[in-house]
């Protein structure tokens, strides 16, 4: 056993974790949509698809093959989410696994830039190496909360994790092909996922933009939390874009363009629009981009007893980028609240901190939640801001955790 | 094939990673000794023992089943050395995997203290919760550079790694006990291996002391990287004591004492000890303790072919908990140096900084060598200090990377 396990472990990292994935006949969709919206979170567990197969089954919820959230029990008070329990939400299925069979070889096509031209990962690791840890977080994290219910998967907390990126900051890059080409607007990230065929191109393409200003944060990344960026996580290579929701940050990255106008991709046109209850999504609604000021109580949750006497709460908070000044915790629901401290490590303005609060819990029923406030003064509010498909939810009443103490 | 993977690691899980080690007759042995020592680093891959059977067979280097270590040329440019990656080195194999099914129940007694007493990890869990970052170092890493070839594990650089724990600070803990029990002079710790039946318990228990000052930072860990602390790792709680060689941070420890006396178990009176060439290891020389300032570079190493241009040279560097203030490169042996920069978040001062520096490199043959100035003013060496075992190789000169550049 140990035998085939370890044969099985070597072939899936030479193959990048997803060697199995091929043929196995993906819905290919685009957007949070509805293929998944039936399934309930965790009623009826289902085993780890073959490309995650490396990952902890019992940190995590499959909600399909593409979309797999990070149980609350599992985040720990580490600052960082380890591979292992961090979430997925893949919008095609991941490319075949010969993309990371020869990382180095793999080619980023610049444009938008005074000397435009195509550049080898390998080449890119010759340019300039940078680390930072950033919230990776799915717009549609706390979609589960709302009561319209909206189409697209359930999220509650699980969406996100803090991660350690390391590769080269783009700007780097740009100052090596001449500087940006005058007038570009936007910094627009296109995957080098395989594209199912008789559909239009444009319509599943996974391609993003975001302001031309997140170049100087950005970051072209090969390696997460100390290993090499796994294929399900976007490897060999990810346009990481520090502040902004997951979507941005554009796995297999094939194409960084300086841009004068959004990408004509329906994920960008259509998809991730905050539409209001009852509309049609179109381009001039806003996109989903930065994240809000957000914070959650991970500990006590639902999955273990609590016993009467001293109880650690902890949990994080994180903004887009404005460092976390206060985070406040309250066991009544919101009616009292005290000052949590900050644990561990500080990793960066764009990571999570991790809190604590030591609280004196007799026997009874508790109500937990946090509310955080960045160095800008924005206040994590109370309610989320209703709109058709859950986004950007940064309610602190919404997850709430009921907690019985005996 | 999946579905066995996804069992065998299921099972992993719940047995805490070692539910297959169980009767297999691994020898027992105290200190770094000769056992291992005939082993060459890596010319003959060993598969890995199963109760690591979830590490990256890629990412080690398996010396024996009791000592892994990790390739020079895995160390990535995160910080952090995911649990995958890390090193191994148990005097004892670990204990049945039983502990971490419960891993709450376990049990620590505490001595020393005006009120001793037993408390289960659960208990510790409501005491408090600190995070921090420490260069874990087995006190051989180093070994294989030493002419002498000294008996033990030939590691290089890879006895090394960084890690995240998150526990109950052991100060709180002392504080809840009525603090310390005056004249008390050492803190002790006793790990929870199950004992070979026939020989004398203190010539094989794990049992070490450390100056009682280390109280301060020292942290009782049930987690590491994010994640429940691995069987593997010392799981379910293992004593971290930040700034000092691996051996003092007792892995599965069942009691935490503060003594007038130094243990009397013979990996503390007589195993790691500096011991003159030609001599005998005896209790009045020094034990290994505090870690001296070190770095290395990572990349280039001799695992990968260098083109000529631009390289980017990585590495590492850390010391006992002064942070560090400087860090010199030098491509040809140590002729002329040029100061490096610091990439990353800062993740503490028991945790190693990345350094990095692009260096342009013509065709030709290089010698890497880094040099780590701590913020008080000590230098790392060039020179170890030989001793019979081969401890402390602080040396800046012994982990020198040969590199062509074509």
């Amino acid at each position: 056993m140990t035998e085939s396990l370890t044969v099985l472990r070597r072939r899936q990292l030479l193959a990048g974790g997803a060697g199995l994935l091929a043929g196995a006949g993906l819905v290919c969709r685009v957007g949070d949509a509805a293929a998944q919206a039936s399934a309930p979170a965790a009623t009826v567990p289902r085993p780890l698809p073959a490309y995650v197969a490396w990952k902890d089954p019992n940190a995590v919820i499959v909600h399909s093959a593409t979309t797999i959230e990070t149980r609350r029990s599992a985040f720990g008070t580490s600052g960082i989410t380890p591979a292992e329990q961090l979430y997925i939400r893949n919008n095609l299925p991941a490319p075949d696994a010969a993309i990371v069979a020869d990382r180095d070889a793999w080619q980023v096509v610049f444009e938008g830039v005074r000397n435009p031209r195509t550049i080898s990962v390998g080449e890119l690791k010759t340019m300039g190496v940078e680390t930072v840890a950033t919230v990776l977080q799915c717009s549609g994290n706390g979609r589960g909360f709302f009561p319209s219910k909206p189409a697209g998967t359930p999220w509650t907390v699980g969406a996100a994790g803090c991660v350690v990126w390391s590769g080269v900051p783009l700007r780097y890059v740009v100052e090596a092909l001449g500087g940006l080409t005058p007038g570009m607007l936007y910094l627009t990230g296109t995957g080098g996922e395989k594209l199912p065929d008789g559909v239009d191109p444009l319509s599943v393409l996974v391609e993003r933009s975001v302001a031309v200003g997140a170049l100087n944060d950005a970051l072209l990344a090969w390696e997460m939390n100390g290993a090499a960026l796994p294929l399900a996580h976007g490897g060999p290579l990810r346009l990481i874009v520090p502040g902004y929701q997951g979507v941005n940050n554009i796995k297999y990255v094939k194409r960084v363009a300086f841009t004068a106008a959004e990408s004509q991709a329906k994920i960008m046109t259509h998809g991730y629009r905050i539409t209001p209850l009852g509309g049609t999504s179109n381009p001039d609604e806003p996109s989903v981009q930065e994240m809000g000021v957000k914070s959650w109580v991970n500990s006590p949750n639902a999955d273990r007893s609590v016993k009467a006497g001293i109880v650690q709460v902890t949990g994080v908070a994180f903004s887009s980028g404005a460092p976390i000044r206060r985070v406040e915790v309250s066991s009544n629901g919101g009616r009292d609240w005290s000052d949590a401290s900050f644990i561990g490590p500080d990793l960066g303005r764009f990571a999570w901190r991790q809190f604590a609060l030591p609280m004196r819990m007799a026997a009874g029923n508790y109500v937990m939640v946090s509310r955080a406030t960045d160095a800008a003064g924005n206040v994590q509010p109370e309610q989320r801001l209703e709109n058709l498909h859950g986004y950007n939810n940064t309610s602190w009443a919404d997850p709430a955790v009921k907690v019985v103490v005996v």
